[in-house]
């Protein structure tokens, strides 16, 4: 693989935690980092749910879209403000109630665009329950 | 057009309201029903805002998918329980703090598979915030 | 609408033929320019079939990406080389036999990024067949 | 991987000219069907060059779409007619001249729809041109 971190897990969510200090609300942090990848998982709570239990699809949207965020960030070091131009979201399968875990990997990360590949699963019983493609521009270096 | 509303804004609203009671912390609604066509408005809260002052990825993204919704159950009326199979959303410009109002259409309503256009503004300055294409599976009538 | 064309048709019929010569074994070409806005019709031939005389999905594609770059070009000029970096397209309603028309719209016109929304009906029985969202990357001004 | 073929590599490709005559002019064909994967190459021709001599988009869409068509064939059998219901594609890095190799894994595979993941490759530089998430629409076995 030809991606090269620029940050250690620690880093990272701590830097979140200063630019992003909402982040919290969200409960989700970054579990591992690997060249051109990374995991993400995210804790479930009620206002999460839909009717029956199953979790709703804006939360499933804003997980991958901040795994894609992490994955970028953790790769491209602290110094730009990447934002969101697309988002493709397939949900498979619905997920029981319990936590996701994202794993994300970068199939370009250009000059301009970077663009990722999130897997989302239920640690319950770990099927696959939705895969998103992200797109994201990156500003010009100063 | 060839597609027929099967409900009125106020039956709609209650519907939701009845099957969905979580939907009240969206604080979202159906304004308008058109044949084809919907009007859905979104009052913005600081969580929904991202550093900046503009509004977060996830926000949109639930306002384009309950848009899909709700104009998917105003033209099959009560009985379904239709579910997002695929959304793609282009964020197109950044939105100032403000409410949000979101235009959908429908592209398609098949037995199967319901395809809605759903385009996003800002309400402070009419800009073209988002625009997401959402594709609904729709459930066998039993 | 906020977007003004630089060119018209017949100029950018005649810049197209230029820069992209084998456009010619496509069969397509720009009918109208608005502003934000453009229609180009393509004709069928044996070869865009599928069993049943229905139109191949490659067809239609290339209809909705060649369409987003006419509209692209009738809106910032000579200048520039765009290329698709993303397309999403949805298959409505299966084509009879017969040419195409597209309808092409302006969503974003960035300095970078350009989005446009494409609708494909059949000039047959005027059936919306077809509806794509395309993203072009706009090399800078040298 | 809970997928498993129900037919080989020689029947795939058998079943194909069969039922599809007009694929020849396309010239690819599967390579390898793994459980859950398919490998599929292409063939590149002077048509399916753009200037400078790079690789066509309509080209990489076509073959990103028979990718996931060959997929589902391969693990539901020679029963049912499926058809593309939307496929999202990026390209990522414009390929050289050479012939592809594109890779497909099942995402889904529901009673009624089913997702795919597409990789497309260059055969000379082994690098990854364009990903795509395609959805096809399964018919009601009879």
């Amino acid at each position: 693989m030809q991606f090269q971190p620029k940050m250690t897990v620690a880093e990272l969510n701590e830097f979140v935690k200063e630019v992003f200090p909402e982040s919290i609300q969200y409960l989700w942090h970054a579990e591992e980092i690997l060249p051109g990848g990374i995991r993400v998982s995210m804790k479930i709570t009620e206002k999460d749910l839909r009717p029956g239990g199953t979790i709703s699809g804006p939360t499933m949207f804003s997980l991958a879209d901040v795994t894609a965020y992490l994955l970028i960030l953790a790769h491209i070091g602290k110094v730009a403000l990447a934002v969101t131009t697309n988002l493709n979201i397939n949900f498979l399968n619905k997920p029981v109630h319990g936590d996701l875990i994202a794993e994300g990997t970068l199939l370009k990360l250009g000059k301009r665009l970077a663009v990722c590949d999130v897997r989302i699963f239920s640690v319950v019983d770990h099927q696959l329950v939705a895969h998103a493609t992200a797109t994201y521009s990156i500003p010009p270096a100063k």
